[in-house]
This record gives C-alpha cells, structure tokens and sequence, in this order.
C-alpha cells in the first residue's frame, strides 16, 4: 500500500514536469492515489466562450487531465481510448473548477474512471466516463515496484 | 439558402471574435454552413502532454469548437448537452488538425453531430459524436431570416 | 419522503403490467425508490448469442428497464434521450444478472442515470450511463404528490 | 475482394445459426460485407414498453447485433468494448426496423462502427456507435483467407 503510493507518487515526479498543457492552463494536481485522481483549474478569460462562461473543451482538458493521471497512477503505460461527457451547468469565469476522476473497473488491458468536475461551491459542472488501455510497460522503475 | 447562409455568416460574425478560448488556441473557422463546420488548430509545444504528443484535452478543444459553430450555424441558441470521443491515434507537435463537424440529426429541440478530428495527410485522430439542445431564441437578428 | 415513495409504487403499479418486453424477458423490478431502481433478469437459453453467452443487447434490455423506472420514479413523465455501455464481462447462461441504476444529477429537464449490472457473485457486467428528458407531465396523478 | 467476402460469408453461416438471441427475436440478417452489416426486426407485441412504442432494450438488441456482425464480418474474432446510443424518435408497434452498421476505423486491435435504426419508411429511430476489440484468432477456416 505505502509502497503503491510511492510508485504513484514517482509516476507523477516523473511526467508532471514534461505535461506543458497542464502547466499551460494552470492545471494543479492535487492528490493522486493508485486508482484516483484530483485536479483543478482557474477559469482564465482565455478559456472563455463567446458567452462569456468557461469552453467546453477547458473542461474537458481538466477533466482528461485527471482521467490521465488517475489511469497512470498504478505506473502502467496506458492510453486514453474514449471519453464522454454530459455537461451539466456552465463554468463561470474566474472560478476554480475540481475534477475528480476515480477508478471504477480495471481488468485485463482496460479501466473505466468517472470524472466529476464541479466548481467552487460544490456543484456539478460536468460528468464524465473514461476508458483506457493498457499498452504494456512500466512508466518509472521503482525497487519497491514489485506488486503486479 | 443562399438567406441560410447569409445568417450562418453573420452568427459567426457576432460569435467569433467573443470566443476568447478558440484565439487563444490558434483554432481558425475555415468554414461554417449550415449545419456543418469545419477548424483547424496547430498543435503548438503548450498543447503538448508528458508523451510529446497532443494532449487528449486539445483534440476536445478543437473538436468541440467545430461542434459548437456547426449546432449554431442555423442562428438558434442552443447548448452542448454530450459529447463522446474515441481516439484513434495520436496529434503530433508541429501538426496542424482539421475537425469537421457535421449535423446527423436534428428535430425538436435537438441535435445530433458527428465530428471528425484528422492530421495534415488525412488519417483520422479522433471520432467524436456530440449532442445539442436548443434552449430558445435566435442569436442574430436578420431581414433574410425568414426561415424556421 | 413517505408520500414521494408512495407515489412511486403508484408510478410501478401503473406502468410495469402493460411493459410486455419486460414480462417476455423475465425483468424483475426488485426495489423502486425515488431517484433509483434495482431489476433482475435470468440469462435465458434465448438471450444467448452465437458464442453461448449473454447476448449485448439482453444486458442493455436489463439495464435499460432499470434506468427507465430509476427516472420514471419521480412521477415525471420522461423518456430516454441517450444510453452508453462499457462491457467489461461476459454475462453467463442460466445466471441472473441485476442491474441498478441511480440518479447522479437531475435539474431542469434532464437527469443523468449510472446503472451497474453485475452477475450472481457480485462481479460487474457492464457499466452504463444514461440520460433522461422531461417531457411534461405526470404519470399518475396522487393527492399525496404535493411535492414540486 | 470476392475472396473476402466468401470468407464473410462462411463467418456468418458458421455464427448466425447459433445466435439464439437473434433467432428469438426474430432478427434477419439482410446483408453482410467485409465492414457492413444490414439487419431488420419487427417490432412485437412482446417488445413494447409500457407506452406501446418499442422498448429501448429491443432497440439496442437489433442495433447491436449489426454491430456484432460488421465487427466479426472480416473473420476475426472480436468483442464489442463499448457501445452508445442516441434515442431519436420511437420505434412503432408492428413496424420493422432496420439497423445499418458501417466501419469507421479499423486499426491495431480496435475499431469503430456506426449504426443508424430506421423504421419503415427511412426516418431515424436512433443513431449509435460501437467499439470491437480483437481478441485474436479466425472465426473460420478458409483456403481463400490468406488476405492479412
């Protein structure tokens, strides 16, 4: 379990620093667990639609964001393969959107992860359902990387 | 039809240059029809995830403005309800992608549209299908708007 | 919260006797509360595709029957707008599969639904998501349904 | 292309007899290609939901078995990984349905297909797309299939 997590936490030291699109929209991570993973984003005026309110695809790379390193955290190579999302209510600007994406299923090659994202008063924003797949390796070598 | 066009163009008109996200991301409208779309983005090196490759989230950007001009091209508000992605393979630094969006249905207050995101020599990146919800109103006022 | 699951027995007593593909497929409705629905179906010598196992669409038929009646249970009148499946085991002859389905939002007019069908020793089937509509309207009409 | 399509063939001859599931709701293959299924399916009395119209079940069920079939048409063993659906309009007591499935993409070890249900008289009942895994191995042996 602890030495699940130190993998984890390599996982992350190792790709964090080199992901220049989370950097470049103010993507933090927050907690990252073997199966779970919790992001957030300020709503930037250029991440703003036409009608003033946060754009589709700024949720969806905060929400991919978390899919990405939720399905990473067990130091398995894997690849997003599909995502869907219902938007539920607008982003507004300026405000700090939360995605939560957590590990539903995971056998074989695939996992399924749902995403929440919700803004700052804890209200839905977005819901979202992931698979990924699994290509084969492993993303950091840990000694203590010896569970399967 | 050539009146359809007429208020396509001129939705585009008041909608673009509000959209702060697309400008932000490069996207550029190469071309808005009735229930149809069609944007392009270059990946820049800031759209690029820990793998050096297009991050899943731009791919959306890019795709899901296509989706939104081609839902607003009839000059009807209306709202992104869902949107399923599958990705095919990856975008490539440097490249620049093409998101075609297109209407497959639309009756009532909904509608449907499939989306295709492929790279500069053609092979498909990503197969997205998207649904609107017409929440009331006409976006610009026109002589020639006539129609439904 | 008496009264909302007295109006929900009334809403089952009132459809499920004419839901003639529930009968014919042998769907048991086991638990309707407001916002939720558990149902239960027996793989079937005639549910079985030409590999001998549950055939797809008999786990959608399941898992469809409990997301109807999870969004009918608050006595609005709804319909299915959309429905995605992960499959991520086969369902197996003679086994009986149970589907639950819950609300995860409801607002405006749509509702978005998870339903889990699992087999006899508790594994997942499939995973689903599904998005309902109201259209107006109530299903039955009850002098305790003074709640909105 | 004549020796893919025999090889179809034999993959259909060798499945559909066994596919109980089809049989049982009386499911007719119309035509089969190498990445094209075309199936129909009347709608009985005993697939009617509680509002007379065709249960969303018995929808998926005709939908998915074109699915099943374009996947498997290039005698390959497949599974379908995932499947969506976007109810249009619904299906009529008495009507018979057609499901048209159609190859998006074929690579590495997934695909993606499309499947439009039209009742009678071509209107859309509902629009899907589905993803196969291969999960390797031939579903028939035929002298012809030495194409990749």
């Amino acid at each position: 379990m602890k030495n699940e997590q130190h993998a984890t936490d390599q996982v992350v030291a190792a790709l964090l620093p080199r992901d220049k699109c989370a950097a470049a929209h103010g993507i933090e991570l927050v907690t990252v667990r073997p199966g779970y993973a919790e992001a957030t984003m300020q709503v930037r005026e250029d991440m703003l639609n036409s009608y003033g309110t946060c754009h589709g695809g700024m949720i969806l790379t905060l929400a991919d964001t978390a899919f990405a390193y939720s399905s990473l955290s067990r130091n398995q190579q894997t690849v997003a393969q599909d995502l869907s999302i219902n938007f539920i209510r607008p982003g507004q600007a300026g405000d700090t959107l939360t995605a939560i994406a957590e590990e539903r299923t995971l056998g074989g090659r695939t996992g399924v992860y749902d995403i929440t994202v919700t803004d700052s008063v804890g209200k839905t924003v977005a819901l979202l359902r992931g698979k990924s797949f699994r290509i084969g390796g492993e993303i950091v070598t840990t000694e203590e990387n010896e569970h399967d």
